[in-house]
């Protein structure tokens, strides 16, 4: 994955659609509706674990994992892919199978959607 | 606020610091420790009601509000003051009593660490 920065589109493979949702926290006050998409990837995210499975399949080679690549974060595979599993159906990661393995990616436009907001904003 | 992406520093004032963590997701796995703390504020921002209260709060004159000022999100001001106190703890806010209000604000430091952490580095 190149260019995670590169325009937000929806690509997700599977999961739940992850629109590039709401401006930057800074910009104005969120709707409802802007905050429960974006909390849904705060959420999935909040969880020591499942961050530590993103950030290794991020930061694998070619951007992609298979549970058998990011074992190694102290809990059981069958957790591994409890895990994974929820971190797909919030929008975050795709997946592919390929023989006998599942193979996850991050979602192309999580980065960019999540970084834009957390952009600031001039001051109001 | 007028720099929020300015190099993050520890400026809490009450609330737990929040030191600027961990490297970009995409740069390597995260350790557990990194992962703990980046979690924390994930999570923080994983309710609906926290992140408009947090967005509220982001954007409003100044970079600060009380809850005064952001009591529309539709639920009581107890609750408001609830979630407020959550952010607090998680080190996204910081507060300051004036006369009979609490101000809050959000920490200098943690748009530009969350920020840091959704940068892309380049592949892998």
């Amino acid at each position: 994955m190149s260019n995670a920065q590169a325009m937000p589109q929806l690509d997700t493979e599977g999961g739940q659609a992850v629109a590039p949702c709401c401006p930057p926290l800074t910009e104005r006050p969120f709707t409802a509706e802007e905050a429960e998409t974006a909390a849904r990837m705060f959420k999935a995210l909040g969880d020591p674990i499942r961050l530590r499975l993103f950030s290794a399949v991020a930061s694998h080679q070619d951007g992609e994992a298979c549970v058998c690549d990011i074992s190694d974060v102290g809990v059981s595979q069958p957790t591994v892919s409890h895990h994974l599993k929820k971190l797909k159906e919030a929008g975050l990661l795709t997946s592919e199978r390929r023989g006998t393995w599942v193979y996850y990616r991050v979602a192309p436009s999580v980065l960019a959607a999540m970084s834009q907001l957390l952009t600031a904003t001039p001051a109001a």
